[in-house]
């Protein structure tokens, strides 16, 4: 991110500094006595990547109340977060039936999907242990709403499996709570950490939803694009899971009937190179367009939230987070 | 449960009425919007049973202030513990591969694992958001403790897998973490709810880890007992997963030198009735009885912790339960 001015610096220092803290909170509430346990934590350590939510934890606690410094709560809510995000990764890759994971075996590839299970049960229960560390009720209950909210999701997902009729509404449902409800929480959260009033938490709840669902539609988009057969590949696992994406919903919504038909077959069928010609005729359609459209449409109401805030370097680095998700490459 | 005196039965009463309560509490916590997530829910419906650990949270709350009614909070914290424990079912299914629970098809049989761990997961979840609704961080964080460790018994379980040279202390820790933490941590809170003390509150913690180890240990006695195939059966599926339990280990650990040898290399080979030579040599042995002796020892100790409080119908009925636990057939 190119944020050269010095109060933007500020902002990227304290990140880091603040980060580094949640980290380590993170790791001591996971350290159990049993190295059995500690051994399967370790392995998992890799799927930390970008700490996206702890950060939004962080910027709108900064944002909502930009003289206020970072305290206790943001710091433990943001390893809450990163918590309850892990243990859907977790548990996300046995039912993908996932074998990579940032370059290496997933946790159930190697163990089984057994250890997969338990350990993800394990990050959840530390998550809402390190939660009820905090002298508030109203935080653990949100937290819990938005976990809640993200089964809900993952089972509408689950119940949808195959349906290749499935409308764009309740695609964007299952984004929302898969997706949306955990970083609109992080965001949440992290304003009333600063004493933020209702107003200023909701707003910033539904930047984290929408920034969270823009996200997600341009995942799926760029899985579509770039070399052919690393496209075939994911794009062919989705296809035998029966999931489908916005740019696979939106053809199916509007294609001429014929081209509906030949698509519906494809996807009914059994073709050794289904996934590959589907993935074709969608990059020959609209249908990439209008999805990444969609995108930048939820990425211009995540914007609009901001605007209540007072202007700050903190909002800036938000609003440049927000105009990031659309410019990512992968 | 033969109590005939009136005092017992007003307790029974008690019991009956509440439980009702808390199964309502329970089905309003778990409702959705989403018809799908209604649907799964209604399949695990069939696991409640006999409710034992919200049973615990009441009758150790009146027998803790045997002058005090039940209150909400003790409604509140028997269908969180309730809630864990069937996530914990759910889950548990997974691990074990099984195929039926109450005469019914578990849910990973009919619907598959995903559908199964993310169930487990939206019970969990479900389970902390119930308890959030408390004005109580220190249950919260007791109930979160608790599910730690079950998570760490079932994790250590995992990794003792086919480790036919497992310690007595081992299981103890797993039966301990996996089975004894959630019925300590509701006896705890039930008394916790109710004003006692700290005293009261560790004895009564005690009790129930107590409890529910002997409840395990005669469960697994249980299963090697009466008809040969049915105990082949469960015998067989517990040595394919690689789980001994009490009677076997202690057979392994004190069997002169050349018995060992035998039994050694039967748990290691391929042997098509393995599972019924392995049984009936333990029957054989004196590997049951000293099981059962266990069992006895940890019974006497829960009621040794019961002896603390004054005396009680409801006391009466916790002694009667222990009693119970070791007298029961199936």
């Amino acid at each position: 991110m190119l944020l050269l001015d010095e109060k933007h610096r500020a902002v990227n220092d304290m990140l880091a500094a603040e980060l580094a803290e949640v980290e380590a909170r993170f790791a001591a509430e996971l350290t159990s006595d049993l190295a059995c346990v500690n051994d399967l934590v370790r392995h998992i350590e890799r799927y930390r990547g970008k700490m996206l939510r702890p950060t939004l934890v962080l910027l709108c606690g900064t944002a909502a109340a930009p003289d206020q410094p970072i305290g206790d709560a943001h710091r433990t809510l943001s390893a809450v977060v990163e918590m309850v995000h892990m243990a859907t990764l977790v548990h996300d890759d046995i039912l993908d039936d996932a074998d990579t994971r940032r370059q290496g075996a997933t946790l159930n590839a190697l163990r089984g999907n057994e250890a997969a299970v338990m350990l993800g049960d394990y990050l959840v229960s530390h998550a809402y242990h390190l939660c009820s560390a905090l002298d508030n009720q109203a935080a653990a209950r949100r937290i819990a709403a938005a976990t809640n909210t993200v089964c809900e999701g993952e089972l509408l997902q689950l119940a949808n499996r195959y349906n290749w009729s499935i409308d764009e509404q309740t695609y964007f449902d299952i984004i929302d709570r898969k997706t949306g409800a955990l970083c609109g929480v992080a965001c949440r959260l992290g304003a009333l950490a600063s004493g933020a009033g209702r107003d200023v938490c909701d707003g910033l709840d539904l930047f984290g939803r929408q920034l969270g669902s823009a996200f997600q539609i341009v995942d799926d988009v760029l899985d579509l694009l770039g070399n052919e057969q690393i496209v075939g590949k994911s794009l062919g696992k989705d296809l035998e899971k029966g999931k489908l994406t916005l740019p696979l919903i939106r053809q199916l919504e509007t294609a001429a009937p014929a081209d509906r038909q030949k698509l519906l077959s494809l996807l009914r069928g059994e073709d050794e190179d289904r996934a590959e010609r589907v993935g074709r005729m969608l990059i020959n359609s609209d249908a990439v367009n209008e999805a990444r459209n969609r995108a930048e449409r939820f990425v211009q109401q995540a914007k609009g939230q901001l605007a209540k805030l007072p202007p700050s370097p903190a909002r800036d680095v938000l609003e440049a987070m927000a105009d990031a998700v659309l410019t990512r490459q992968a």
